[in-house]
């Protein structure tokens, strides 16, 4: 079958001839790869920022955002058919640590991430674990849904954390209303009634984010931290939910956060820095937030059914990767880059 | 009355002569001073470290951890009668603001702190709010709690947090085994049953845990963090409370944090500095921690009732201040000093 | 001034000249009352059924959901002045009891219920404590929310509780969308993405409910178990929340009901019958909801000023109050009438 | 190899030599037998109480409560390995539905019920899912821990559900402290600071709470509910945990109960009948327990090796069943009673 590989970090990835994948295990399924997600930690990969991380042997298929139909199903399989469309959590979990027991299986104990650490989905098939998948009803299609498999995922996850605490009349900051900030945004209009505010440098960002429905839209243009404060009455906002995590995001970020509030860190690549005087003397809170859990993708799943969070896309077939990935590269993709293999 | 007060930033506080305090508002209560803690924070406010932050006007009287009994009270007090034993909750609140209401007067938005930055009890006689009243029952006495006001109320606050998500088979890293960390760790026996790992330098804050009864000491010499892992099959605890916020407290801590682990920040004076992508890749959170609530303070003096939370104290008569924050400020209080006016 | 009065039990309630009522404590607050809405807890009253639970005695003015403009203030209150709009909570509470402190102060253990227990606000004046005054923001109006301060506010309560747990993916049946269920039905489109039932016997109370948005009308005729199950696989919604409490309902909505699901109890008159072992064996919850807290009641005028929430009513003068009562009685009155002082 | 199997309900179960079972699914772990709680459940079973429940096809082994090694594993098993010595959650579930997943594996969507509706522990060998199995660390002995396994899980389950909420000053009533009451008393103990008191009509149950420590015991005489009342100064107890749920038991409790209080119902028999007035005004809640999670019994096990819960037992030959079920069912078993292979 026809695939996508990185052969050599820092080199473009080759549209290759491979093996089809087949069952190994009981519990295996191969997914007919409808649709895979074209993100920039594809980009990274291909530059080798993950070499160590991720440990994967080259070459290796890339892919980490997929839907499509069950081709195979393990010997164990009966939750699942043959024919049946799905999206994909990213995470292979084993389903028996303490962690998957509890509702938590993003830190499973014996995870694989295909498309990270094993072969993804830029190929016509793709084998991964019977617990990864999640049928789709109709009317959603695995081109539409598949990029929520990992952006839209983490998106919902940090915003399903801070909807226990928001009540109506609390002020809840969005940094960045980017790819993952624009779901976020969507997620919290249907989990809540916070006010929103939503704090980009890109006018075109902040436009989405209008459209999409927001109380206010804020451009971070130097008097952003002023601007914030002054819309929620010189307190900051009880929640804070930082999809950028670098340049002076954080550091904003922070200056905008209420006495007991809530910061969530969902973009990176900055680091934050902050006397410990500061964090006890108004007592605020620093959530982490990694992708969300198979649950969280279900509920994601219906979310998106009910025409609640919707993307933007733009597909290609499976033969052009490399005009997605340079089009992504270079800014000029609108919403998401889609293959179709 | 006699009161001991600071006159002059930079000097010795000094015994004098005050008019006693009286009734200016309905809601008013006059307490006969019985025990005020000896704090740290009153050698600092006596440095002037605190003279920007409280504002206060000099001369005014120290003294921020009180107990005694209740002396004369406003025309509106009727919870509270001439005679009653009481604790004072450290802030005297409102009452009517949203965070007042939801069971979290601590970030009370019309709050002032008797002994920070008005009158407190280093003296005869104290003013406070009948709000910050707590009627102590027997066997309880003034000179046995006082010291929970503040410092205790800190470590309960902390670990109480802490309780709701420990459960059986998780294990808590104490950092600093001293003032408020041997209280955190009595909290911690009480309310839950976490595997308790203390760390410290000290040889004697380690006999002493061990002694309130412990799985773990650990001294902190260099190898308090490989040790720590070892304990915890190399995955790190799922909460460190760290007491201490400061040197090499934080870095040591956050390594022997485990994924999707919560660390408390309670100790301060150092600097919290993390990248964002070791915050997101782990799903840590960061909790900071103030004094806890009146309610806490309530639920502190039950745990104190029932032989469950107890301090070592040293007492001096007021007219030895002196004597006491001498003995402080070099390392001669064993447990904390208690003036007794 | 004018006020309507109970003079006897039983007897029409009367419209007479009384005396204004003045500040008698330091925290009282006198309003001008600009709408009270009229409630068939009123009828009640007038009947007789309160007599023994309120002890109050006669004559005294009816009307406990009220909204208007301060007149005149105690002197120890600060944070409302005369000539704010205001809506009141329906108790005075004390502020001081444990529940005051926790955020629960609905179970204040020395609050008092104006309307019911002591002079309430079908009257030119009222009088209640400074702590149950919530400023009113433009554009809302005494006249648009009073009957929010009740049946509203209980509504709100339930729903908030309920929302704590609902995830998207999840059912809730609304059993009767009257008064409160048609507020629950906004607060819960407001607060969740649950997918809603509404069952109800009226063809109007549906069709008001599908004007409100909602995924599922059920009409009570006989069938409307079976037709529950049959919209949610046969398993039955995790949630039920039941605004009728009497008549078939209990045993309907039970039978609606998950495994592991809640039972949200808020209408009564009924009798909850029901085998333990068919609460263990499916391990199933009974919620108990009483009226909501001032925070609930603020949050509720945040929805409102936010357009997610609000109410038909019928306005009438204050000396039609007989033909207010009249109407409510007959169900002429659609939506809620207010008395207009 | 030997087992106890129903042959026909009414009559007494009886030893006979039947195949050893084999791995039939990769999942499947054989383990032999340590030790079998005998349980009060299996007497129900032989009567026949449990023929349409389980529908399970006689002849079959009883024993739900189930401790040993593992003798051997299917082929797609990985964490455990034989000679392992192990626990049995009770359920074997399919860790795939939405429950599973969330760490709420009772109500698996797909379960089997080893003892219940498939072969038990009564016998040399029995075979269970390897989702099932948990690991004994020293001391712990299958002989010791067996009767944990569902009775105890159960105990623990309401327990640790009610911990969340109780705090310091709050109390708990124990209705009932036999088999489950007297595990839930430890529970209490390990995980909370409540005040304790304890109801039961024997003495002898009494004086054994007492001996765990507790704060009170109550003779249930007739004047139980005027004695705990006394005991809380009128407003009863802000949990009961009602490990009885027949006879008076229900009454008896309610009547104890606090406003905002919850009644967790473990016990069943008899009927709760409440008039939803009665819920509704004091806002109580009815909390129903079915046995623990998976993660519940591996918590409990280590209560169990901190020496925080330990059960009473006495151990019978497996060819001594029918002794073993004659003196549960006459009431000469002190503790639990427990069949070794």
């Amino acid at each position: 079958m026809k695939a996508v590989q990185v052969t050599r970090y820092g080199s473009p990835p080759e549209l290759v001839d491979v093996p089809e994948p087949g069952i190994t295990d009981p519990f295996d399924v191969i997914v007919r790869v409808g649709a895979a997600g074209v993100c920039r930690t594809d980009l990274h990969i291909i530059e080798g920022q993950w070499e160590q991380k991720s440990g994967v042997k080259l070459p290796y298929t890339i892919g980490h955002e997929n839907a499509g139909w069950v081709q195979e199903v393990g010997a164990a399989v009966k939750h699942v058919a043959v024919g049946d469309k799905v999206i994909l959590h990213p995470l292979a979990t084993c389903g028996l640590c303490r962690a998957c027991r509890d509702g938590d299986d993003v830190h499973c104990a014996n995870s694989a991430f295909p498309g990270i650490d094993s072969d993804g989905g830029y190929a016509e098939l793709l084998r991964t674990s019977a617990r990864s998948v999640i049928t789709l009803d109709d009317p959603l299609e695995p081109v539409d849904v598949a990029a929520l498999a990992d952006a839209g995922l983490t998106a919902y996850h940090a915003v399903r954390k801070a909807a226990r605490r928001i009540r109506p009349g609390e002020r809840v900051v969005v940094i960045g209303a980017g790819g993952l900030g624009h779901i976020g945004i969507q997620v919290l209009n249907a989990l809540t009634s916070a006010e929103v505010i939503v704090v980009d440098r890109s006018a075109d960002a902040l436009a989405l984010a209008s459209d999409l429905g927001v109380d206010h839209v804020v451009q971070a243009d130097g008097s952003q931290v002023e601007t914030v404060l002054g819309l929620t009455g010189g307190d900051g906002a009880e929640v804070i939910l930082d999809f950028v995590g670098e340049g002076g995001a954080i550091e904003d970020g922070v200056a905008m956060l209420r006495r007991a509030g809530d910061y969530y860190v969902i973009g990176y690549g900055g680091v934050l820095s902050i006397p410990t005087i500061d964090i006890i003397s108004t007592e605020i809170n620093f959530i982490g937030n990694l992708v969300g859990s198979y649950n969280d993708l279900a509920e994601l799943m219906v979310l998106a059914a009910r025409g609640k969070v919707a993307l933007h896309t733009v597909t290609y077939p499976l033969d052009e990767y490399a005009r997605a990935l340079d089009d992504l590269d270079h800014g000029r993709v609108r919403g998401r880059a889609i293959l179709v293999p």
